[in-house]
């Protein structure tokens, strides 16, 4: 497997998280955002979407986190990423969509280019928008989490499943950020628990070898 | 089951679509996202996302409308919205969460009220704004479907599948904001083989009993 990366990238870390957790071994492509060689004709041909990750596994190259972690968890079942239970996968994967659709799409780095470049954002400006949908997104996540009561040490009970494996990269952006997260406390025990384990600190931002 | 969706609301739209090509009935229960339904309280208390779309089924309330049309085709899988290959899925999810995770989040009407409310936007600019990720989304599912060569009357093949679910409502919205369509043919091929079925015609926003 080749996985197309940027260290810092928190789409790029669910996949990373996801393959240690199930112990996948990859051979890393190092993609820089801050560089452009996401839009480099070499990367388009790869990935015509643009962005990152992508994963190329069996002769075919996916797109989308949350697609290849899908793919992963369908292909390489343990350990599952997702529970067995109908409703317990519509669960984590709504949970997991609240990162996915709600609050990451807002902050990524084309859309803080495009407020800066187009719309004439100050850094403090940006940085108020990027700390307005964390808050906006972490609340409703922490909201979900309390109404339905079905966490324990994980998102779900007690085993880590793809909405954690969303959760912990987007807390990395908001300390990033200087967001602050005292008001999710059980996303933040959550988050917590997570970092005791391998498979979320051992491909941490910080730790791979594109960090710069 | 129950639905509770409002008219022109673009996930709304893609689970009526996918209840109406599985042939599943349900009890409407309209949210007006322009009174400001979805943030109260009695709506909370169903979805503490306070977002639009969620199912009741089965006693239990799902959220987030790529997690609910996974569920409507795991617990009625006949007619199938996923291929049975995991390239296949993932191909398919990748299209879909180019809809779920690049276009709709930066244009929804949340996001918009904010550009409007905290950044003075006027309405030129924010149709700019909405046009522009628009173009953007919609280029990259055309290239998409291009480099890949795997569409047929649908986006895959000869088949409806979640990509067709998510790409007809955002078509919706493209000419809602009056988008330019003429450069994503391949896009727009498919819409319009889409709005020649029952299941994406019924369901569309003006056919709506809460259409105003």
């Amino acid at each position: 497997m080749e996985l197309y990366t940027f260290f810092r990238s928190s789409t790029s870390y669910r996949v990373r998280i996801a393959l240690a957790y199930k112990g996948l071994a990859y051979d890393p492509r190092f993609v820089s955002l801050p560089k452009m060689e996401h839009k480099r004709d070499d990367y388009l041909a790869v990935n015509p979407q643009g962005l990152v990750p992508a994963l190329v596994d069996g002769g075919h190259v996916l797109s989308q986190s949350l697609a290849i972690i899908e793919y992963l968890d369908e292909v390489y079942p343990a350990p599952p990423l997702l529970p067995e239970d109908p409703f317990d996968r519509a669960y984590v994967r709504s949970l997991s969509q609240i990162v996915g659709c709600e609050i990451h799409p807002l902050n990524n780095v084309r859309v803080l280019k495009y407020l800066q470049g187009r719309w004439s954002f100050s850094d403090a400006d940006r940085d108020e928008w990027y700390r307005h949908w964390i808050a906006e997104g972490l609340a409703s996540l922490e909201r979900s989490l309390l109404r339905e009561q079905r966490h324990g040490a994980f998102c779900l009970g007690e085993e880590v499943t793809m909405a954690d494996v969303c959760l912990v990269p987007q807390i990395f952006n908001a300390r990033r950020f200087d967001c602050p997260l005292e008001d999710y406390p059980t996303v933040m025990r959550i988050f917590e628990r997570c970092m005791t384990l391998d498979a979320f600190t051992a491909p941490r931002p910080n730790s791979q070898p594109d960090a710069v």
